[in-house]
């Protein structure tokens, strides 16, 4: 049997790692247009900032590698031109010699991976304006940006002080950029289309995230689209931007977003799915049957959501190609699903999510249940943690978990990872009461804030608790006693306008006196306060009483 | 209705919480023998050690808080010392005053906990000896700690230097003290009667734990116990050990596991469990439908092992007592087993388990199947990530994981939190390899060492890989060509004796004269090499092939 795959980095190398382990015997070509295979692409921004200092870390195999270890035939400098499925043959083109040749296979594997998109705007093809997606565009960068400051260094007094970078589009890898730059001693801008950063989160988990960015020196620019780029007199480039801005730059990251390399199997008349990437089955097999496909390229069931989408993670394109070497070496093995868990360190904080946001359960139709919470890392009374912030989606009618988000400092990662699990397990909020984690105080508390998330959802369910939304505000407090019942301290610094302060130690007492009929919305700082207030007064005979959804936090993060 | 609690930490703190937000006009009293309620227990070696600077800080709740924001009436100082079923009542001795009254109950809850062991050894009574279970506890060590500080800081040339101090026991509590002390400037030595330290651990694991303690200076002696402790002349003790050492110590910790407090229920003829807890049904009933009881002094079901086990952690007696305050309250809620998750810092390593360990599951007479895996905590090019010895069991039959112990530096807590949310969710190591968990560089490698704790468990299941185990050496390898398949260079520095050694990368054209019906037992240093080796062996016709479990990095730990 031969195996021919096109591309060889996550997607790819993981296909003909695995059919090498499946079948001794199989003749194995991977084909690879850039220079280098089995990169850490994920690493890209980090050697740029230095933090990863050693290049060479970054190549996990080379060809040599993966021919002495699992006789695999890797071509790099091999662009795969022309699938012709007929024939079962592939037309390779080699870039040093130019020499185009045609390469049979008995099964293929696509893994061509996706392009970052460069808008069509003036002046974006000027030098210094870069993508990133492998290790020659890191090179590119890098040598730049190294000439930049060592300019700058040699010339202090220079207009416009030291080096100056914009980055255009603040998913992860535009916010790894901007804190890898502003890291090698750049003063970074970053620009974005869109009212708020990390289109992973929903706005309440990402404005904490944007307000450390700022804090540590980033400025931002949100619902700012770049208009055009033009040649500096003297080096360098000014960038005009949407909110009729100019910027100057000595370089630019263009971080909008990827598109998937799907030419080769639209020309040979591979379907392709609804969001434009390559269909495959559950076996990652696309519609030719000698055809399989894995990556940032193909369309894949979402865990949560309806229809196909397209996730371009690491960790799907591992396991996809995983999969995809299975089925091509005669097992029947499934790929159930991608549920879009991501994760980006941004300076000192940590934020990421996993399943659907609100956002995409809105715009998909599908009835959900909101809670706020915000838990600290571990144990407060342990040195060096934080409060995190936690947003937690579920079905109403069986309490299915949909999606959460935390944004944070310490032990963010872990309870992203452990909401993915319980995601991917089909679990409801019901398991997360339940669930027993570990629990030293350095590591989280004996109720766990993902416990804590089980604990306010259940209570929602149930009908124990009644939440009212920041987003709702202000026609959620419209014509109700507006009730905060932190201390009259706290109260003091700051609190919603129109709000009266009734500590929660006085509110037994105090609340004797009030109308039962008319609506009370409570508040405090988290949400534990008011839910205490809440159950005291419900039980009194009060008959619409709600509180605000994770406190005047997570207002503040809606209000500003 | 009137709700009675005996104790007022962590189970019936809990319990009254819960039961007030469930019922705001029940009558509820805490009934607390010791000084304080509702403290951090977990916290009490940190401020010893002044990590926790602020012994404030553990003081989570006090009497009065409970009062102003729970209406909870909290005595402490008051014994409960008799329980009449038939009358209802319990009768209090109040420690100020010596008072004793009766009172009434609708319903209780006994959270007693458990009381440290002080096993009957010849001066176990010796001021200087000391367990740690309370503030009070605490108070005392960190007196008599700061005095022999001060002493042997005033008189440095004093005969036997600085402060000694000598932990007898070394699960959490004894090593937590251990890292505590020595934080402080005393020279420690831990004295564990088992042959190993940390008995959620199987040795493979507990290992590197006992080496790093060892690297840190902490004296250890395994299977080794106190068999007497004496005055010392001139102040101090001295400790004889079993191993017929003499050890002088300033202070004495006995760490050397709890009982569970049953006497007042055992008095009172409430039923018992065969280990000697508190029996109770999966609704925290006893055997009296008016009480019920959570926490240390009880047996529930294990979520992986026959029968009911004592489990004294504190995020089980916080849920159990949850569970608890609900049935009391009239609803159904279920309290479905405990696993035992549990995790420990030990100066800079974290070691921790979940589910049953192999020498449970062996005790037990369940079947199960093992791996050792060796996955950095992130990946490998960005900075700060060490190796992790994770050993995973599972049944045979389905797959379904039954207990994982992860021991390491970064990440550890994570990859134990999200195996005890798959065991606790019924899962399978196949669920393992579809988990999508959160990836970026610093946080975890696209196929996370859970995953990859999956890929190589359900390759064990699926027949495509054989292992042989440290612990069956040398019987493992008899009559066997015992290759070693790392770098001449690695091989070099150590091997296991009667190893030949075939570099992977040479083995394909190396094993073309061997014999293919003789056994070949391979290993690498962690087991991925020789699994290649053993795939391209087996396809080859080779007839009998294993690879070491875990590696030379395992065999070692196991073999020294
Ligand atoms: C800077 C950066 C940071 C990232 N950080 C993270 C992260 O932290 N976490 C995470 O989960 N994901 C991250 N990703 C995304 C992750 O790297 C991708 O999801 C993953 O690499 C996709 O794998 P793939 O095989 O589909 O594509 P790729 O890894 O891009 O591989 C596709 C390869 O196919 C080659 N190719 C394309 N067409 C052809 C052709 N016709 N002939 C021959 N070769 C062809 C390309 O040259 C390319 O090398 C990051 C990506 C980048 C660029
Ligand atoms: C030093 C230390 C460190 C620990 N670290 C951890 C950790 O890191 N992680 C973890 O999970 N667990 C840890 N634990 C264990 C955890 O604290 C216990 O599992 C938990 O507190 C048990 O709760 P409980 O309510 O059953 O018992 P307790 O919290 O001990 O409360 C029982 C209370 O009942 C009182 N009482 C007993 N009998 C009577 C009576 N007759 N009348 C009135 N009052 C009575 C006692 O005085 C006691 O205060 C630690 C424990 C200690 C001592
Ligand atoms: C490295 C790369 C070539 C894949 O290599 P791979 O050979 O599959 O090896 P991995 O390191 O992923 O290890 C996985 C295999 O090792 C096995 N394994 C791991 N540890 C093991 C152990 N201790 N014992 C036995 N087997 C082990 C697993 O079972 C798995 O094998 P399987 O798939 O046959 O079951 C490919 O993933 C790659 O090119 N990655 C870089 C690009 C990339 O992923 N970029 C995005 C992230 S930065
Ligand atoms: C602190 C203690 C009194 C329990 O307090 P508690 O009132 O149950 O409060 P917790 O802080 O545990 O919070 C849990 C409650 O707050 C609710 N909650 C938490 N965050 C919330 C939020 N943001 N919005 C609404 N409700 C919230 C939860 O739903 C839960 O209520 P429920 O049980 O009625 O559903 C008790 O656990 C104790 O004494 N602990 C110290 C001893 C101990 O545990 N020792 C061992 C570990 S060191």
């Amino acid at each position: 049997m031969k195996i021919v795959v096109v591309g060889g980095v996550a997607g790819g190398a993981s296909v003909a790692a695995r059919a090498r382990r499946l079948d001794e015997f199989a003749e194995i070509v991977v084909l690879e247009r850039g220079d280098y295979v089995s990169f850490a692409n994920c690493g890209l921004p980090y050697h740029i900032g230095e933090v990863i200092a050693d290049r060479s870390r970054l190549l996990l195999q080379t060809p040599e590698s993966l021919h002495e270890t699992l006789a695999i035939d890797v071509r790099v400098g091999s662009e795969v031109i022309a699938l012709d499925r007929s024939a079962k043959t592939v037309t390779v083109r080699e870039a040093a010699t130019g020499r185009e040749y045609v390469e049979p296979y008995d099964r293929l594997a696509l893994c061509p991976g996706a392009d970052p998109l460069r808008p069509p705007l003036p002046g974006i093809d000027l030098p210094g304006i870069h993508v990133l997606r492998n290790v020659t565009d890191m090179d590119e960068i890098k040598a730049q940006l190294d000439e930049a400051l060592a300019a700058a260094a040699s010339a202090p007094g220079r207009t416009g002080g030291g080096v100056r970078a914009v980055v255009i589009g603040a998913g992860y890898i535009g916010v790894e950029m901007a804190e890898n730059l502003q890291h090698r001693g750049a003063a970074v801008t970053i620009v974005e289309l869109a009212d708020q950063i990390l289109p992973p989160l929903d706005t309440e988990v990402s404005v904490p995230v944007e307000q450390h960015l700022r804090s540590r020196g980033v400025e931002l620019f949100l619902s700012t689209g770049a208009a055009a780029f033009a040649e500096r007199p003297g080096g360098g480039l000014t960038v005009e931007l949407t909110n009729t801005r100019f910027i100057d730059a000595d370089l630019v990251i263009l971080s909008a977003g990827v598109r998937p390399n799907v030419g080769l199997a639209a020309d040979a008349g591979l379907e392709l799915g609804p969001r434009g990437g390559i269909r495959v089955d559950t076996h990652m097999r696309t519609s030719d049957p000698s055809i399989w496909a894995a990556g940032d390229a193909v369309e894949t069931a979402h865990t949560v959501l309806p229809g196909s989408w397209i996730t371009p993670l690491a960790g799907p394109a591992n396991r996809e190609a995983r999969v995809v070497a299975e089925n091509i070496c005669g097992r029947d093995t499934e790929y159930r699903s991608t549920q879009g868990t991501s994760i980006v360190k941004v300076f000192d904080m940590v934020a990421g999510g996993t399943g659907a946001t609100e956002r995409q359960l809105v715009a998909e139709g599908v009835e959900h249940r909101t809670v706020h919470l915000h838990p600290s890392g571990h144990a407060g009374y342990y040195p060096g943690t934080a409060q995190m912030h936690l947003k937690l989606l579920f079905a109403p009618g069986d309490g299915r978990v949909l999606g959460a988000q935390v944004a944070g400092f310490d032990g963010v990662d872990k309870r992203l990872d452990v909401l993915a699990t319980v995601i991917r397990m089909g679990g409801t909020v019901y398991d997360l009461e339940e669930l027993e984690l570990a629990y030293a105080p350095p590591f989280g508390s004996a109720k766990d804030p993902v416990n804590m998330a089980g604990f306010v959802a259940s209570n929602v369910l149930l009908g124990d608790l009644v939440l009212w939304y920041a987003g709702d505000w202000p026609a959620a407090v419209e014509g109700a006693r507006l009730v905060d019942v932190r201390t009259p301290e706290e109260f003091a610094i700051w609190h919603i306008p129109g709000a009266e302060n009734v500590p929660l130690a006085t509110l037994r007492a105090a609340c004797e006196g009030w109308d039962r009929s008319a609506p009370v919305r409570l508040y405090c700082a988290v949400g534990f306060r008011s839910y205490l207030a809440y159950r005291l007064l419900v039980q009194r005979g009060f008959a619409d009483v709600a509180t605000l959804s994770g406190g005047s936090n997570t207002f503040r993060f809606r209000h500003g």
